[in-house]
């Protein structure tokens, strides 16, 4: 299998700036497509809560090619400057879904990791690993997987289109994408840019994080989709310009890749299919090859598609494919060097990918310990959070009611003390109780509230909400529901 | 779901020394069952290279009732005072197939633990373990799902039954025979003690061991499916004797569990449904009641089921279920007070339980570091063993031959130096790269051999038997064809 699958397109912060770059949001719906959970949600999901998080996944296919370069992997490069929270997996437990050679595996992951360091893929700034290093990708891809129906999976249209051929379907095919959900959840990610083949796999992992938020509380943002521009992510084959460029391309001339070398490169743009015109014209409807060409000029040099036709206005195509291959030849000559040079430091990469392997891990681990221990699983010395606060209603008006003296009104027995006072006191123990989370900053904006505080205060703050609301008046509370009202409801009292 | 599902039943290295339990091994074929296996497969697998291994996998689903007890758990504690090596393991991760409350599964996961020691599994010979704690059990779930089809799943007899009544199939039920197969082969177990529905899994088990072993190289044993005693594994329900006891009964009054104190005991087999006849007699075809109580107090009390006869003959059934349960209230009070003892105690069963886990993580590193390797997955820095080996064969003649003086007899050169010393030059060059095992003790029975070389050894071991076998003549190797022979024959030369 030599097919280069990257789950992973186009986005950048800059594309909620007006760059070429659409945001799809998982409430817009899309033509054909539902986009409505199929489970109740809670509206009150709000992604706010959680750090922006953009999560990439990448097959370990080999060298990346023209096509990757200028659809994908340069807006990553601009996501990471811009300072977003990105990672990078290399995703070699996917690849296993079809067959594998040991070998080729092997160097494939190192040549994908060399080519995204060339690319300027930074791994100070960014998170670049392998996503078998993480065993926690794994364990989450169990659990969600459990709460997966067989039915949603087999209507997913990548897999019909996938096993159409296949006689034997492995069972990895069907399951991949509840891999890819726990992929992305993992991280708790908020944005993935992906192609528009893998929408629904987003939808999926979007059911998934709703499903589980309601059944055990908020843990999961609700993850966005980023859509690539479309100009950008289908750069065509050289040889049928009907095509996307694509490493499975039969014909290798179709495709130029970041470690082809000069004469390749010119040889390639040479042969590159155009039509009998020999004006050089954008026209990507009826002029698909020499548009192809104008195209990957304009994204390399960054010059306009009309700057470009008028240049090379005196000259025909022949001569114009000269000067794109020229252009190719020396955009590629530093990434070539540097995927070539990287290579040669395979320890190098190992250090540099177990680095990012362990910044992965860390956040990896504490989310699949807070789902653990949502879902009661292992034998952590603390019972899931449900019960803690289940035994606690329980207990505190049984301890209580003794030290409530009553009087008899007619046949029923009244407290003596005022109800408003037996809240108090059972306010303030619970004040104690969650005594963790009264000494954060209030001042803090919400979503490192919940990044600092998460597993252990959520469910404090889940039964503090009931109590609350079946004793405050009605009045009070509703002047109360503003963001990270609970503490601030209690200082009042 | 409250149903107790025992993966596991009974075994005991007795077993093989005539006792009451009978070894299914993976050549005899069953009625209505294919035991060929669908892959071509080496027929020189032999689990004799591999220590044995026991493996019993037990759902947590709150205590064991007398049924578990005499079916199973009696004869765990045997296996493990046998000095088998034993691995018990609480598989909460393939609870999550069925919905779980959060606190049921964790309360239930303690009551397991509880129970198990309680009954005489001692965690410093066994190791006794929840399967959520130890990541590799997901992970190479993961990988050998990726060598399943979705055909062979979907014919398994035990999803067929299970999904019948289920509108909505979840995923969990469809996967968990390969999470099972991870589950036995994660610990290279050569035995696990199963019920007779479980055979088609322990199958599955199998073909996924030959499935690997023939593509990557020898890695794991065959694992033996062991089946119980009927007797024993057999005990009815009070209430309706036709049927197994079971804690999904809706007639609490049909199962005795473990904490059931003496009253409760004494009114449910005073309850317990016999028929009209008031002698004691056993026959378990036409008085399945009170043969149902004569096999309860035969296992015991280790008396044979004719003493018991002999010793009731003046007494009617009413009178001689007074002496059954008065046996099972003794039998159980020690049981039940350790129970609730250990249960007081969460805190050391949570500790023993980690300390569990640690000596299962640490045999699960091991495994899924040699697979991972094998299949070519991460960035280790050394490339999979296939390409080492493959190299290494291709490399040595290469490097000796100039050393080779040759001469001319007619038209053959023939090398001076005898083809002995060749030999003997190319092993003492492999016993330096295989100096991890030259340093063990010979002495050692070749279990503990295996263990300790496992993952470093084999790969050096496999190329050795392979330019073994093409340059020692045919008779000294059969000479040399016995356990543990390897290292024998360097230090024979």
């Amino acid at each position: 299998m030599n097919t280069l699958k990257v789950l992973s397109c186009v986005a950048a912060r800059d594309a909620l700036r007006g760059s070429s770059v659409t945001l799809l949001l998982q409430n817009q719906p899309r033509k054909g497509i539902s986009m409505r959970p199929v489970h109740k949600t809670k509206d009150t999901i709000d992604n706010s809560e959680y750090p922006r998080k953009v999560f990439s996944g990448i097959q370990p296919t080999g060298a990346l090619h023209l096509g990757n370069y200028l659809g994908a992997v340069q807006n990553w490069t601009k996501l990471q400057n811009a300072k977003e929270d990105v990672s990078f997996c290399i995703v070699d437990m996917h690849s296993l879904t079809v067959p594998q050679d040991p070998i080729t595996l092997r160097e494939n992951i190192f040549h994908m990791a060399a080519a995204m360091l060339a690319c300027g893929i930074d791994p100070e700034k960014s998170t670049l690993f392998v996503q078998s290093a993480v065993k926690e990708h794994a364990e989450l891809s169990w659990i969600l997987g459990c709460m997966t129906t067989m039915a949603r999976l087999g209507h997913l249209p990548q897999y019909k289109e996938k096993t159409r051929a296949v006689k034997e379907v492995p069972l990895g095919l069907f399951v991949y994408p509840v891999l890819q959900a726990a992929d992305i959840m993992l991280y708790k990610s908020t944005h993935v840019p992906v192609g528009e083949d893998q929408i629904q796999h987003i939808q999926l992992t979007q059911h998934l994080a709703r499903t589980f938020n309601t059944k055990y509380g908020n843990t999961f943002p609700i993850c966005h989709a980023v859509i690539s521009d479309k100009s950008a992510a289908r750069i065509r084959s050289l040889r049928d310009p009907s095509k996307k460029m694509s490493k499975s391309d039969v014909d290798p001339k179709a495709v130029i890749s970041l470690t082809d070398d000069a004469d390749v490169i010119i040889e390639k743009v040479k042969k590159a299919v155009t039509d009998f015109c020999s004006d050089v014209h954008y026209s990507p409807e009826t002029r698909q090859g020499v548009s192809n060409l104008i195209s990957i000029h304009s994204l390399l040099s960054g010059k306009s598609v009309q700057q470009i036709c008028d240049e090379a206005k005196s000259i025909d195509t022949g001569k114009y494919k000269m000067i794109v291959a020229e252009e190719i030849v020396e955009h590629l000559r530093p990434i070539r060097n540097k995927i070539n040079q990287q290579l040669l430091r395979r320890n190098e990469l190992v250090y540099l990918l177990e680095m990012g392997a362990e910044k992965a891990r860390e956040t990896a681990a504490a989310t699949l310990a807070e789902v653990k221990q949502k879902l009661g699983m292992g034998a952590l010395p603390n019972m899931p959070a449900i019960l803690e606060h289940k035994e606690e209603v329980k207990v505190i008006p049984k301890a209580k009611k003794p030290v409530v003296e009553t009087k008899k009104v007619g046949d029923v027995e009244v407290p003596l003390v005022p109800k408003q006072q037996l809240r108090v006191e059972k306010k303030q123990q619970m004040r104690v109780e969650i005594q963790t989370n009264t000494d954060m900053d209030l001042n803090v904006p919400p979503k490192l509230d919940i990044k600092t505080a998460a597993p252990a205060s959520k469910p404090a703050e889940a039964s503090l909400a009931v109590t609350t609301k079946a004793l405050v008046p009605k009045k009070s509370m509703d002047a109360n529901e503003v963001k990270g009202d609970k503490q601030q409801k209690e200082i009042k009292i």
